[in-house]
C-alpha cells in the first residue's frame, strides 16, 4: 500500500509519545509505593472474573483498585465493583487497546496515592495491546483452557510482552480435553522460562499460589524503593 | 496525543485504498461466480474447527477453497488442509487483521477461478478486522459459548460489520452455564434481526441449517449474476 511508510512513521511517533507517558506513570507509581499489574488476553478469556476474585481476596489485607478498558459498556466496572474495591471504566470507543495517556487521564482527581495494588484490565485483544507500555510493573497474559493450546505460537508478540502467563478456567480442562503439557510447551517455546499459573476463579483453585507471588513482588518493590 | 489528527488522516487513506481493492475483488468474485465468506472472531472461538467442518461437508458437493490469516505459524492451513480442500496461509507478522491487498496477493497464481465458495478466516481479533472490507459476500462473526454472553455489547462494531452471527461450541453450553436467551438478546440489541446459528463443529449439531443457508445464498448469487 502506498501510504505504508507514512503510516509506519506516524505509528513510531505514537509509540514514542506513549513510552514517555508510561515512564512518567511508572516513576509516579514507584514513588507512591503502588504495585501495578496489567491484564491482557483475548475477549472472553476470563479477565474480569479473575480480577474480581483477585480484588475480593486481596481487599481484606491491602488497598487495591482497578481500571478496566472496553470499547463499550460499563459492565466490567460494575462487575468488579462487587468486590468492594474502587473501580473506574475506560471506554475506548473503537480503539483496540489502552494507552498510557488513558491511564493518566483516568487517574486524574482519583485518590489512589495510598494504594498497594492497582490493576489495569486491558481491552480483550491478543494483538494490539502488546505494543503499549502502560507503566505497569507486571503484565499478565491470560489464556483460557477453552481457547486452544496453540495460541502462544499464533500470538507470540503478546506473550513476549508479558511477564507471567495465567491459564484460566482450569475447571473446564477435562470438558475441553485441555492438553496442559502442550500449552506449557507452547508458552515456553515463545518465551523460555516464563512464569506460569493455572487457576479457576470459579472454584478458587490456584488463586493462593498466584496471590503469594503477587505479595512477593510487592515486598521486592518495597525493598528496592528508598523510603 | 499531538499526532492524533495526522494518524486519523493516514488511517483514512489506508481505509480508502482498502475499499478500492476490496471493490475490485468483489467484482472479480461476482464475475467468476464465486461466493466469498469471511469469518471473524476472538482468538479461540473455534473458527478453524468450524471452517474445517464446513469444508469437509461441502467438498463432496462443490468446489471450495480457503485462505487463513494468522500473525504467525502455518498451523491453521495444515489443519484446514485435512479437509482435502485447497488452502493458503497468510502470515501477517504483527498486523492484527487481514486487508484486501493481502487477499489479492494470496490469490495470485492460484487457480481458483472455478470455485463455488472461497472462505477467508481472519486473524483472531474482535476489534480491528471490523474496519477492513475483504471483498466478501458474507461476513460471519463467531462467538463461542465459553466467551460470555456480553461480548456483542462490548464489541458492537464487529457485530455491526458482520451479516450473520454463529454461536460455536454449543456442546459446552451446559458446562459453562451458557445463557442462550441473553446471548441472543445482546446480539439483537447491537444488530436487530441479525441472522443467528448455533453450532457444534465437534458433534455436528446445527451444521445442516447453516450449510442450507449458505447454499441458498449461493443460489441467490447465481440468480443475480447474468450468465
Amino acid at each position: 500500500m502506498n501510504s505504508e511508510p507514512r503510516l509506519l512513521e506516524v505509528r513510531k511517533n505514537v509509540f514514542r509519545q506513549n513510552d514517555v507517558t508510561a515512564r512518567a506513570l511508572r516513576d509516579r507509581f514507584r514513588a507512591q509505593g503502588t504495585f501495578v499489574v496489567s491484564l491482557v488476553s483475548s475477549p472472553g478469556a476470563g479477565k474480569t472474573t479473575f480480577l474480581e476474585k483477585t480484588l475480593t481476596l486481596l481487599r481484606p489485607h491491602c488497598r487495591v483498585a482497578a481500571l478496566v478498558g472496553d470499547l463499550a459498556t460499563e459492565n466490567d466496572a460494575l462487575r468488579l465493583a462487587r468486590s468492594g474495591a474502587p473501580v473506574k471504566q475506560i471506554t475506548t470507543g473503537t480503539l483496540c487497546h489502552l494507552e498510557a495517556a488513558m491511564i493518566e487521564h483516568a487517574l486524574e482527581g482519583w485518590d489512589v496515592d495510598q494504594l498497594d495494588f492497582l490493576f489495569i484490565e486491558n481491552v480483550g485483544n491478543l494483538v494490539c495491546p502488546a505494543s503499549y507500555d502502560l507503566g505497569e510493573d507486571l503484565r499478565l497474559v491470560l489464556l483460557s483452557v477453552t481457547e486452544g493450546e496453540d495460541k502462544p505460537l499464533k500470538y507470540p508478540t503478546i506473550f513476549n510482552s508479558a511477564d507471567v502467563a495465567v491459564i484460566t478456567k482450569i475447571d473446564l480442562a477435562a470438558a475441553v480435553e485441555f492438553d496442559e503439557q502442550a500449552a506449557h510447551a507452547n508458552i515456553h517455546a515463545v518465551r523460555p522460562g516464563m512464569h506460569l499459573f493455572q487457576v479457576s476463579a470459579k472454584t478458587g483453585e490456584g488463586m493462593d499460589n498466584y496471590l503469594q507471588f503477587l505479595a512477593g513482588k510487592m515486598a521486592e518493590l518495597h525493598q528496592k524503593t528508598p523510603v
